[in-house]
């Protein structure tokens, strides 16, 4: 079988990509997959998703520069979900954070908690 | 606004939860969260999932015992991932390993690389 057939796509063709750091095993961010996507990350090396918002293929970085670069690739017991370890450059999310997740509930609200390491306003003007 | 509401559900009312192992940043699981389960989550302190599959609302650990105690609860920039580290007892994956992600890429297949810490037989008979 394909490679790229090996993953259970859901309804909408699309399976869940956990992309972590390589290094210090930190979630940066998760986006999503289709067959193509995952065939042209398997391809580049770079990671490409399938914009649900947008509807178009996209890669990591191909504005800002901060590209994914493929460490390993892992998958769930239930073909479902794909781990992607990477090497990142600079940092995963546009909001100028390393990890899409700086935000973390403290009482009731969700706080940043990460330091912002570049300026959005200029690598997305 | 209350806590759950916060979270940006998807068309089928569910957001993706990745589970991470509070000491060393392993990503064990990916399930999934309505806003019931994650209510649930959040009173218990466990986490619990909607099962796409069997259209119903699990705990994880509910038969085996390998729970898994809420730690760290983050969101992403977008309002609609959730990335959970949590004490895990034991094991996430219902296939006696330690975490779901128990097979990566090796040239055209993907390969087992961690050892099996229990017996799936004996844990769901």
């Amino acid at each position: 079988m394909d490679l790229i057939d090996q993953i259970k796509y859901d309804e909408q063709g699309l399976a869940p990509a956990i992309i972590q750091d390589y290094i210090n095993n930190e979630v940066l961010m998760v986006a999503y997959m289709n067959k193509e996507a995952f065939k042209r990350t398997l391809e580049s090396g770079r990671t490409w998703f399938w914009s649900r918002s947008r509807k178009k293929y996209w890669q990591k970085g191909e504005h800002s520069g901060h590209i994914q670069n493929l460490k390993e690739i892992l998958i769930d017991c239930d073909n479902d979900a794909i781990l992607i370890k990477v090497e990142q450059k600079k940092a995963a999310c546009h909001a100028g954070y390393r990890s899409c997740f700086y935000r973390k509930l403290e009482g009731q609200e969700f706080k940043v908690f990460q330091k912002k390491i570049f300026d959005e306003k200029e690598v997305y003007p």
